[in-house]
This record gives C-alpha cells, structure tokens and sequence, in this order.
C-alpha cells in the first residue's frame, strides 16, 4: 500500500481500518462509538480483515494446504468462529483451547492437539470427546497417550512432532537445528516411528515440523515447507506406508516494527507451485493432507487495541502519554513478551485531526516503568480523554498479558463485522482480573 | 546463613522452608501433602516466614517508619491479612486493591493509593468509601480529585508523588533524576504545592518519593530515604507547616540469583539511627508520619511455585525437564518481566534425595520457546511426576503472569500457617482463567 504523503507508518497501517469524519473507525464504526458503549480500555476484532486474511492465505496455498487456525494467537471463540466459517480447522495446545475450538463450532477431526507439556487429564478429555490428532512430542508422551486410549477402548490417530536439524532463517525465532524441548529430534525419527508403532493404541498418521515464528520471507517460509515434506517423506519410507497428515506448522508473519514488510503471497504462491510439483511426484506422501497452522498472520492485523489519554505530561524535556490502558492488556506492545529488543508497535491517535506529530513516550496506568507502550511514538499532543489506538493487536494480544498485574478490570473485547458489533468478551469493573477471593471475616 | 557442605544456592535457600522425611516442607507440611490435595502447579505461601520479615523489617525502622505492605506485590487477602495482623497498613495502586485491602481487614484510613493513571471510577469510588491518602501524580489529577471531593462533599487528604532529581544507586530499576512519568519534576515541587493548596477540597498531608527497586545496600537505601525527608523539609518549608506523612516508597529488595546478598538490616538499624537524628532536629517534620512500602521484601521469600515434572528428555545433548507450570504462572522466573539478562530463580527438587546436580534447562508445557523457567539449573535426574520448586516466588508470582496465555487453568494458593493449611485461592480446573465466552449457537 502506498503510504499517504506525511503519513506515519502506523498511520498507514491504521488506513487499513478505514476513517469516518476523520476518526479511525472499524468496519465503519467509528472507535469512540465503540468505547462509548463498551468502555476503555478495548480490544477491537474486525472480522472482515480477518477473513481477507484468511482468504489471502487460502489462495496462495490453494491446492497444496489446509489452514487449521493456531487458536493460541486469540482464543475467544467468536473470534475462532470466523475462520471456522472460512473451512479452517483448529489447532489447540490446550483443554480450555479445546473447549473454545468446540464453542467456536469445529468439528473434533478438524481439531489438531499439540504442546510439549499435555496433562493427563487434557489428554484423556480430548480423546474421550474426540480430536482429530494428537500430536506426540516426548517418549512419556507415547506411553501416556496410549494408555489413555486403551482405558478408553480407542484407537488414537497421533503425529510425530519432529525438532528439524536446520534452523529457519529469517524468523524472530528459531526452533530448529538446536537442542529443543519441542517434539523428537530428527536424528530419532526412525526410533520413536517404531516405538509408536509398537503401540496397538495408536495410529502414526502424520508428521507435525515447526522450525519459525514471525516470518516475513517467503522464500525463508517456502524453504521450511520443503524441509517438513522431505522429513514426512523419510517419516514415510521407514513407516513403509503413505502418511495421512504433513503439518508444516505456522509462523507466518506480520510487520510490526518499521521496516519490516509483509509476507508476499504472490511469491509464496509462486513457491507453494514448486513444493506440489515435489510432492506430487512421490506417491507416499502426494495423498496426504498438509497442514499450515497460522494464528499471528490471520488474526493479527485484524486487530487493535484502544485506551483512553488519561494525562499528557512533561518531564525533563519528554513528553508523555499516561494511558489508562497498558502492559497488563498488552504485554507484547510493552516488548515484555520474549522481545529481545523493545520497539514500538504501530500506535496513532484516533483522531489525528491534522496536527503535527512528535516523539512521546506512552505509557500505561500501572505503577512500574515496565508499563511502557511506546518509547518514541509520533504523535501529536494529545489530551486527557483522547483515544489512543495500538495496531496489529488481533494476537496474542489480552490473553497473553499478566491481566491481573496491579488488579485493573479485564477490557472488553468486541467483534465488528460489517457495521454489525458484538461484545464478545464482558468487561470487568472493579474487580480483579482473577476474582478477590473471599477469606471469610 | 552458611550454606551445607555440597548445597546449591538454591537449596540452601529451600532449607530455609525447612523438610520433613527428605522432602521440602512448608510450616512442616510436606510439599507433596500439599499438592496432592490441591494439584499441581500451585503456589504455596508460609505466614510464619512472612511474619517473620515483617518483625525484622520493623525492628530495624522501629520508631523512624511505619510499614505500608505494597499490596500489588502480592494481592491476595489472605496474604495480605496477614501483615494487616502485624500492625501493616496497605498501599494500593487500583480499585480492587482496595477492594482487597478491604477484604484483608485494613482500615480505610491505613490505605495509601498511588499510580501514576489512576481512572476516575476508581479514585471516585475509595473517596466515597474512604481513603487514607491519594498520592497525586500528575495536573490533571488533582483537578479530578478536587471535583469528585467537592462533588461528594469531602476534604481528600492527598500527598505529592515527587520524581527525584537524583538517581538510586544499586536499585535493579532507577527510578529518579531522568524523565519519568510517575509524580512531579522534584524542580516544580512548589509551584505544585501552590496549585494543590488552592483546591478547597484537597488538604495536603504528605510527600511521597519513590527512588528504586529491588535496591539490596542498606547504605543506598538509606541515602534515598535521607533524599526524601530533605525533599519532605524543603515541601514542609514552602508549605510553611509541618507535613503529616512522608512516603519513602518501598524499594527494598531479596536474592533472587546467584551472587546477592540479602539486605543487611542491622547495618540499615544503624543508618536509620542518622536519618532520626536528622528528623528530631527539623520541627517540622518530626511529627510527621514517615512511611516505608515493601511488598517483595515481605513476601518473596515466604512463597514458592510448585509444579509436577511431565516429562524429562535429551535434544542434541542438553537435557530438558518439562513441567505442568510455566510462564503463564510465573512470568518473572521466565525471565520476561523486564528483566534485561535473563537469570534463573533459585529453583530445586522438593525431594533431592542425595542426587548428584547436574546443569538442565526447565520449561513450561506452553507452545513456545519463551516458556523457559531455567536455563542453567543444577537438579538432580528428576523424572516425571516429581515434584520442583522455584523458590523466592511470593512476590510479583500468579498476578504479574499472563495466566490467559495457551488457557491453562489457574492453579490454587495455599496459605500454610504454623501446620494449617488454607486455600486461599481455588484451582480452575480445564476452563480458561479468563473463561470461554459464551458466543451463543
């Protein structure tokens, strides 16, 4: 997208959203319209950039994949119901992931179930109620997972989650080539195939490769996906069987910081041609369905978080923003959340209204420095009452924040699509995020 | 304490919860009693070892400072309850703190609320019900808190929160002498002073300065407080009575890695011995009220994070410990609440057993190579089902972590005193902390 003469780059960003009377505004409702009624701070979802996004993707791996949505990146079910509207299936790390994928209306094969750590009690409730895989990740785990569904008289369908010897280049976040505690790592493939087939209980129906998060080069990406199949095609030679499942993982990424671009999906449709061209050709794997599990690039974009100016203030030459809103919503925007180094998310006044705009710092309600938002926003002197808006905030957004950090109400969480908007998650008032349990007198 | 012959740092530090049968116990519980009756992970809080930091704590500033527990630290009531037992009043930064203060038996007139953007509901709602002192921190609170005073017809007693002109020395965050968003320039303290004192519905008792965290030199400590009474006099001078209150913020700090030491509270007996001095001889402010505010120093070593070992595995030479808790319980052990070098807390098998340590890295169960709890612990073999401890972990624990994060649920609180033991906050079970919505058909 062309960036408008004197535009930051969060308000291009924020262009994408769309204006009305020169107010930043959601599936045309404008934001203030949407915290008056539900108050701020807010988290806003605009279901229509989320089904572009989804529909993007789709295209551009049309024919070679299926997108299951990572429901980790934003677990509220109406938000899940939109991509399963789309035909996604789901991919959960969790019971309570299960019970939202389930809420959101996917069906329990269209349900994938990963994550280093799963209980016992998670395990035995999803096999009860139906998954569509299960997908293995330590030696406990085989014996765990089997005994589970011998107790319960069913044959478990699982995959083999696989620690790749080659790191992604390019991610924010490597996950292979190094010693992990993700899955089995490659040199063992063969080993843990035939311990799982040792298994009456279980069915090895596929491979599960995840080697990045946040990538923005789709050669980088395309890269990956080739590895992942080649592995599922060793995987099937020693399993002297076609698999039934290649789940290449997710992370694709989005821009957050300046400088970084978008995934070019014309490029990766180019490169998704090649990888149908390698797998067709190789009758143990040309059956089976691939997976991408993206959550960050569906969902992501499609969302913002907004707060209210509760005080501009200077002091010793900086200008700051006092919001009532902060790193208790939004870990990620307040660099808390694994970044190594702290930029600012795209962040703009929702009603920029022609001013000038100027270095500030913005920072959010609770009584630590840690509560920084922004460092060196560009924005223009706003004042007590004004909205504030944080972008690309559709993921890991409220559920991966410390909501009850210094006890402030949960924000709202609302759903606009297409002028239509519903609160899908309540706000809090007073209370803490977690309750103040009762002690009794 | 001398550490055993052969003890890593950190199991000296458990020895200070004490063991029954070669297990860790708390207030001599065995800690498996515990979380075979309230699950894993959980966390676990010992009242006679907070208790017993608060007498030290107060046996040091005896007759200089009364003790304010920082309720954010730690909000649980119980917690709390206990320290308002002691004689504690509570320092508040959110309605539901207050809430919780409450809860915990504080009176309102022994509740400070400080926070640099504190909403309008919220300082409304502790003026309506009752407030000790509103600490203000920027122009437009004190209008805010002047209407809603005149509004209901009260006299507010407010302090000033002042951002010293000089810099804590030895603190993990220094909070003074450079731009802040927190409280007045210490350069406008008196054309402050003129615009408080001419709000009828405001009476000026205090000043308020907050110089540092986790600050381990008695020696730094007491030269910031020093900072603070001289900061006090200069107010009290150009107010030109004595002052009611002064707030020395809180600031004082526990080991957490290896290499420091804990606060030397005899040598900070003998500096504050001075700092009485100093105060006797200022008429106006001997009669003041002075006032510290710890909460980590209270609480943080009376509680530890249990959690259950699910699997234990080797990748590319390294060894793993999974475990059932992770980051979205204790972000500060993963190293990712704002930490800049991530160091392990003090973390150990509740059952050693003799073993030999050696160095492995201890992650969460959660989807993502953040969920990292240690990278160098010295443990024995652990398998799963036993059972580890961080230590060091009754502070800035369950409420500073992103609980939402991957929907795990909440795990319990118990508190153990003198060999009772309470769930002070109940265990979720499959659902989401922050609960699945109900999104309707």
């Amino acid at each position: 997208m062309p960036q408008p003469e004197g535009s930051t780059p969060a308000e291009t960003l924020a262009a994408a959203f769309g204006a009305r009377d020169g107010e930043l505004a959601v599936g045309g409702v404008p934001l203030s319209a949407l915290t008056e009624r539900h108050g701020t701070p807010l988290y806003v979802y605009d279901a229509a950039r989320m089904r572009a996004s989804y529909r993007a993707l789709a295209e551009a791996v049309a024919g070679f994949a299926g997108i299951y949505y990572s429901i980790k990146a934003n677990p509220n079910p109406a938000v899940a119901r939109v991509f399963v509207g789309e035909g996604a299936g789901i991919e959960i790390a969790s019971a309570a992931e299960y019970l939202a994928a389930r809420a959101a209306g996917a069906a329990p094969e269209r349900i994938l179930f990963a994550g280093p750590g799963k209980r016992p009690d998670e395990l035995a409730h999803v096999i009860e109620h139906g998954i569509g895989e299960i997908h293995l990740e330590c030696v406990e785990e085989i014996a765990r997972v089997a005994a589970i569904g011998a107790a319960l008289g069913r044959t478990v369908p699982v995959a083999l989650r696989i620690n790749p010897s080659a790191a992604a280049q390019g991610g924010a976040m490597r996950m292979g080539g190094k010693p992990s505690p993700f899955g089995f790592d490659e040199e063992e493939t063969e080993a843990v195939i035939d311990a799982v087939a040792a298994q009456p209980a279980l069915r090895l129906t596929g491979i599960h490769l995840f080697a990045g998060t946040q990538i923005l080069d789709a050669d980088v990406l395309a890269g990956q996906w080739l590895h992942g199949l080649r592995l599922a095609l060793r995987a099937a030679r020693h399993l002297g069987r076609p698999l039934e499942t290649i789940d290449l993982g997710g992370g694709l990424g989005i821009p957050y910081f300046s400088g970084e671009t978008a995934l070019d999906l014309a490029r990766l449709k180019q490169r998704v041609a090649e990888l149908m061209t390698f797998v067709r050709a190789e009758p143990l794997i040309r059956e089976a369905q691939v997976v991408i599990e993206p959550g960050r690039f569906l969902v992501g974009p499609a969302g913002l978080y907004a707060a209210q100016v509760l005080a501009s203030k200077r002091s010793r030459g900086t200008r700051f923003l006092v919001l009532d809103g902060g790193m208790h919503h939004h870990l990620a925007a307040s660099g808390n959340l694994g970044q190594v180094i702290k930029r600012d998310y795209p962040i703009v006044a929702a009603r920029p209204g022609g001013r000038e705009t100027a270095p500030c710092t913005v920072v959010g309600p609770l009584c630590t420095p840690l509560d920084t938002l922004a460092r060196q926003a560009a924005l223009p002197d706003c004042q007590a009452g004004e909205l504030i808006a944080i972008l690309q905030s559709g993921a890991y957004g409220l559920t991966a924040s410390p909501v009850g950090f210094l006890s402030h109400p949960t924000p709202a969480e609302v759903l606009v699509d297409g002028g239509s908007v519903t609160e899908i998650r309540p706000r809090g008032r007073f209370e803490a995020p977690l309750g103040v349990p009762d002690i009794g007198g």
